[in-house]
């Protein structure tokens, strides 16, 4: 098996415990049966499946800073812990996700039907991500409320939780999927908006966890972690966009929408600010429409603009500066720039 | 003024002063401005505008324990602090009630259009749901997050969170609105539902609120409130069913739709208990039924089995109940029954 098969064993491994242990809270309670099996479906259905690279990479930079060699150093009680961080992350995500695909009208997720989509869900899929989300405060509850950093572990989720709501907040009226409007959309919009939906928990989060619960707390250290981590998870987004519209589908394992979707992207950003007069007309009466025909005149346009070089000028560029910040990391309170580095080399040049 | 009306007024006067903290959050973020003024319509659309009482009732309970005579002995630093917990209960009902009426496909709310009907709303009120909520979170923090209380503020929202969904859970599974099953109804469902839907959070969570930031904090205490209130607050929704059904409208200010709706109110649940196989087969038929003949046939049956009697009855068995019950509160620590007499009495006998 190889390491990084390993590493998602093993961190699936401890989701059915948490399950088995949210239940029992609702047991305590004396909740009938029906509603037990419901939330455990819920659970199961939205919280595992996807990747989990936020999860294993809790447990992966807590390895770093403590000094392991290797995630099977950890006593069985010392990985199960820094593991529920990681799946709280998950939980979180598992929240967004299924309220996410209520609110663009998606159709699959994680290459299943959506939940709301289900039989019998529907609109009680708003109530279920509700409990998604409080299912990350039992548990923190049940395994932290003794740690010295209980507090700062609740107000980093309620801080990255409404900072992520805001920046869905900010796509959702501007870009609407079934209105366009391109004079709407800007490059600085576009930064603000991926920063927060995406890059404060995909990537601030699961490092600031892992740092609270290896005892490396200082302001000047989290802001260390921050000044890197939020670039680069601008950065893992711009090339998301840019790999809906310019990767293989072999490679990204899917057909970019995001023209046809009317997505905020940072392609169409970048576009916008190329265009002369004429060409923006061509943006303006083909972009976000539900067509192929449309979609491939704003590719061909696009290409015309020369996105791509665009787009790997700025991938070294964005690398280079962060390479450079991390090497000026200041290690001397414990927090470690290798944790960075790892994160940098799993997006640079990514092609999936 | 009555009483009433100044107590109204002055926590009102709170809320435009917690709309600019919050809204300051944003402007330190450096959010456009259509984010803002979304965030500043959606808090104030969906926070005031109801009757307020959870909120009105921190502040009434915080009033007895420190022993003051009026809201008006208590400084403008100390008012606002107890006001904020006042506020934070109805910011949580406000996210409730964004959801429950997407989930309901409710039409109105206090008397205007329920927000996600709103002209350009739609979808984006589950996030708005969500900004809701975290809005609490970011008032604790800015106001109580040096007391020592401050955890288990945050503990009793989660946790009240959590009951109130599970409660929303069972009631959405138990009697959608689209599908009548009275099979799945009964008066215990019935109790659990409206204890976690309703009790916890509009009877116990206003009391442990200012229970703590009065200072009295005594796990004895926390239960001897929660023994009256629970119970109290199950006795007010089946009071809420009975209006529905046998209220006036002139007095409750609405026309009942329960019967309508499928509701698994306290009073269907109750016939069933007392049905001949005759007349269960006119409730089967007719019960949940869009039209007013059905209904009133249902109505006729309630009225066959003396419900209302069975209701005064156990209005006056539960009355006596949480009186004997208050009278025998151990206030050795600093706990005061006449908290508990004080929502007893807005209860007892109420026809609005």
């Amino acid at each position: 098996m190889s390491d990084k098969a390993h590493k998602k064993d093993k961190f699936v491994g401890v989701f059915p415990e948490l399950v088995e242990e949210l239940l029992d809270v609702l047991k305590g309670y004396g909740i009938r049966e029906e509603a037990i099996e419901w939330y455990r479906d819920s659970l199961n259905y939205n919280t595992p499946g996807g990747k989990l690279n936020r999860g294993i990479s809790v447990v992966d930079t807590y390895v770093i800073l403590k000094g392991f060699k290797s995630i099977d150093d950890l006593s069985v009680e010392e990985y199960k812990k820094i593991a529920i961080l990681g799946w709280c992350i998950e939980l979180l995500q598992a929240y967004f996700l299924v309220a996410d695909d209520m609110m663009d009208k998606s159709i699959t997720r994680r290459g299943q039907p959506c939940w709301y989509r289900k039989e019998g869900v529907a609109e009680i899929a708003i109530n279920d991500a509700f409990m998604l989300e409080a299912a990350i405060y039992v548990l923190l509850k049940k395994h932290f409320k003794k740690e010295s950093y209980y507090v700062d572990l609740l107000e980093l989720f309620h801080d990255v939780t409404f900072q992520t709501e805001l920046g869905q907040l900010l796509d959702l009226i501007t870009a609407p999927e079934d209105h366009v409007d391109l004079s709407k959309f800007s490059l600085e919009k576009h930064s603000f908006i991926v920063i927060f939906k995406t890059a404060y928990y995909s990537f601030y989060l699961p490092v600031a966890l892992a740092m609270y619960a290896a005892g490396i707390n200082d302001e000047k250290d989290l802001k260390q972690a921050s000044d890197v981590l939020i670039p680069l998870g601008e950065y893992f987004q711009i090339q998301d966009d840019y790999l809906d519209c310019f990767g293989k589908p072999e490679d990204i394992g899917k057909i970019g929408t995001d023209i046809q979707d009317n997505k905020c992207s940072w392609v169409i950003n970048t576009a916008l600010k190329l265009v002369n007069p004429e060409q923006r007309k061509i943006l303006d009466e083909n972009y976000g429409l539900k067509n192929s025909e449309a979609e491939l005149r704003v590719k061909n346009l696009f290409n015309e603009l020369g996105i791509d070089k665009i787009y790997l000028d700025y991938e070294e560029k964005i690398a280079n500066e962060l390479r450079e910040k991390i090497s000026q990391i200041d290690e001397s309170r414990g927090f470690k720039g290798s944790v960075l580095t790892e994160f940098l080399n799993k997006v640079y040049k990514r092609s999936k």
